[in-house]
């Protein structure tokens, strides 16, 4: 199968779904992880361009530890508009990966770079058929089936599917500490750490299907619709 | 897997679940069909007992068709009510099918019945478990999951697991044929004949996931939660 | 009455409506039919003007058959956005078809240009009114009710109010053969007949209010309410 | 048109759909007022059963307003709860008045009673049309249609349809007045004018459609649906 | 202010709740706890009738903790249902706490005692105001708010309202472990301490609004409403 | 507290919350008023310049009524569009303003300029914090919560939070009386006298908390979420 987890930052998929790709990648699995900003407004130290490059090195590391591919589209972090370019560039990437699912944010999450990442690849998920939407890569020939990540801290969110990431949280946690400079800012901006931010939300989710750490889902609603929605996941043990 | 399908009327599973029953027994699991009430109010030529007989009788030659195992409640028809006695009439049935998934009526579906029936299949999920509700059978050590049926022409309803039954579609029809009773009271009342009424769903349903016929289910959300609710259903091929 | 339908591509009004705008028709009710883009995406043998301009025609040929009006404003399709012009052009085709009812795109239906269709109509809603807004036609004096069509399948809708188009269903499929160009693709890229597609759907929602064929429906709840929203739409027989 | 209204106390109906009532019978429709309890824990200076005659006399005096037909099934008000011999009792007034539509309270309203009476109707829509459910008159052949009121003050309420009631206000306020017994001890509990206090809520309810006063409506949800729910109201002028 | 809650069983108000009702003692509100049922099903190795009276005594125990008043309706674990006689009984518990804010369950909690709690509260709302419903005490002369506790591990619920628990959270421990009986219990069946379990849901809470622990809370949507919901709670720091 | 209330023309806060922030204003809270657009198509008998010039005077005579600081973003009437342009003007306004509370449209209310509102609203509140935004103004270091106002007319909305306004509604009529421009405008093309219009809403949410008159609004769920939303609106007395 080949998964592609679409972020608005790069830090994004690691907190919500990191735990989940890792256990395709374990399963033999194409995990491609694609970040549509650069995440240049997280610093209170650095320039834009400069945090810019260290996030990028971070995500690049991150992805690396689960073997996944990594592309980032470059748009200005918190001003991520939908567009005919952000478009196209992201069929780009959905031809290059040729996903049979395809991961993202909630449509209703918190931050307005989450909820326009959500309706972007909502928006892309037909075109990259269309021979006549012209990019570097060949048409696809099939719709991937599209999965929402839980929000951040579960507001607005309910779980339809689960995945039991016991087996892997701890790389879930490896990931999260690729991610250096975002993990000391937020702590001085929240007064919570990274990792045992991303554990409570983790912890909670488990105690619902009665295992250690879980990660939720939700299957969007749009023709057509995958069959088996629960099996675009990796099984639990 | 044990699959326990729980109906208000004896021809309910029938319509809204025999595709995926007929899987399931194809792929070797042990399906049993329980209907709670005895259907008696469905006739305009036979007295409630003689229908009652009738359609038991029909229910048993449509399990028999996959080799289901069944049980009926006894219940008077158009008024099945929870309450003490048919809460622990089912936790029986369960503790003796030791269901992995119970199947049954979605809680808004338009029939009293059916709206009853769902409401009395959640509120026994967790009993079969306590030792100090006395039945027959021995306490089962698990809490299985709940999934709701489409609902009659799906009304209020949109589904979140869909099951290709273009395999099974035959099986279906067969099943619903030996409730020979109402399909005529039916094709009478509404003017529409039972196999094709039935048909005109699943091809919907199908169309949505890009197949011929398909049935739709939602999974109940309520603690705990099965880790994996898309593969308590069979596979699509 | 005069009726305003806006689509998203030069079939959907045929496929989600067809059956109650030749109803109106039939009843002498004025019907405008818009598409917003040019469908030129819709081809994988020809570029994108040939497939505008057969589009077009077989659009044409479709309003034709039950003597519509047909406006297209020539939007790109796959990149349907909402903005200024497309805005200050649809106002001016409300101001010319000075319609009671439009009839739209719902709000979450699985493409994106029909989901930005659906925003654009709602938007537009009041500005035809203010003189301020200047195009070439003279301001209305009412504000419109809204009426949403069906989904694609109606995956994600639940209709509020049916239209029987038993006695239409003909014309309408006479309406959806005119598009022989889309016909022909989607039979190749869906596997499915578009005439098939279309009847397994209105067949469906025939059944949910006894009827052999039907159309569903839903009125957008904004300020001001057309106060019989139910008699904007053509009575059944 | 035969309409059946079901409310649960004796000033129920007129609260919420006076205005509409009123409205059918002036354009010769047949009006039943049909409710479920005596509404005998209404007063602070009255015995149960000097209560249940006080109201049951004002209510008929009501109908009579509108020449209305009037029963009452005399459960006890505060503790009205679906069961057999209610349902039974529903059954018999529903083909007594063999209606085309069931007007009755929403099923989330803000009392008790009235969340069961919204039940019990809903639960003998189909009930009627059995033969084998005896009682005094004959079975009908129809299923009605179900349309639920406003809630009091709106609370957890949005119509989907409206009546325009400004024709019929000084009627609905007539009806209102004849509970005098139940005016009198509300403006004691609650510090509010009976009339002054449903004026407050048609006069928004106006304000949604541009008119004076309305009255807001929804239909049930549940199959068989009626084709034109908007059209089982009274027209606006 | 007083303050009334109404659990299923003798530890639901702790794990739920706890925190909150500390805070509302120390602030010198009175606290009144009332348990529906006797909890008599939880155990394995003893009778029934040991269990409730182990259960009452650990119930007594924690509320003594806080200072709070404690009652015992005595239905049966299990088969809580709505009725006449819970009914008057709960009224009497009402009228005996005078409570500003009722605290229950949430109306779609896991368990069927908490779904039939919470409608139970609410259908007790009004009844405690009518003097012809005869109880042991005088009626009351106010309707209380109503508040839905969190369900549990938070499926199927959102808060609308948080309350700030960091102070009392060794307060909420120390209630939880009064129930020394369900804890071994419940460690036996989920494999989850008691302590832990419910510290995984108040963190997560307690993340959403940026403190090391809270509880989540829903208001009633029912007329009359009280003025400013959020005010039946205990403030935050 | 400091309260920043964001509308999308020069009357629209005097409409939906005027009694809520003139209580704020009488508490000495700090009140700023900003209004996105100038209003520009409210009129039917001066230009476009003339009309926003009448029309800001009028804004600023009604913020002088309750002291309130007042801006106003210039944006186009009825075609507010988010972009990076208006972001970083509101997010500029927030760091001069320093809301503990914003009090904005709900997303789906009637104008399209309403719901452009809400959403730019909430797509800027995380966005004042980034220090790498630059605007005139220095970075804030806390996050707002954000509250909704009632829709036009109450269509789509269900208050969860109610503001007593008994006290202002004499200051919120002499608010709307200064946009004399409009009040005159809107009763020649709705027949509706403006504050007639707004009593009529106010009249109704005071009778859901059993007050004279009141105002509704919601909280936005998104992280993080304010501790005690009730408490970000002034008491009732």
């Amino acid at each position: 199968m080949n998964v592609l987890a679409v972020g608005a930052h790069p830090d994004d998929l690691e907190i919500l779904a990191a735990g989940s790709l890792a256990l395709y990648a374990r399963d033999g699995h194409r995990v491609t992880m694609c970040v549509l900003t650069k995440g240049d407004l997280g610093s209170d130290t650095h320039t834009r361009a400069e945090t810019a490059a260290i996030r990028r090195a971070e995500a690049e590391e991150s992805a690396a530890v689960i073997g996944a591919d990594f592309f980032c589209l470059d748009q200005p972090d918190g001003f991520l508009f939908d567009g005919p370019d952000v478009r196209t560039r992201l069929v780009d990437v959905m031809r290059s990966a040729k996903p049979d699912v395809v991961i993202t944010h909630h449509p209703d999450d918190y931050h307005p770079d989450h909820r326009a990442a959500s309706r972007i690849v909502l928006n892309c998920r037909q075109l990259g058929l269309c021979g006549l939407v012209e990019t570097a890569n060949e048409p696809t020939d099939t719709i991937p089936g599209v999965l929402y990540m839980d929000t951040l801290t579960g507001i607005g969110f309910q779980p339809e599917l689960w995945v039991d990431i016991t087996e892997t949280i701890d790389t879930k946690r490896a990931m999260l500490r690729k991610h250096a400079s975002q993990n000391e800012w937020l702590k001085r901006l929240h007064g919570t750490d990274y990792v045992d931010y991303v554990d409570r939300q983790g912890t909670l989710r488990g105690l619902q299907i009665e295992t250690a750490y879980a990660e939720g889902f939700q299957a969007a609603k749009a023709y057509p619709q995958p069959r088996d929605p629960g099996r675009l996941l990796p099984p639990s043990l």
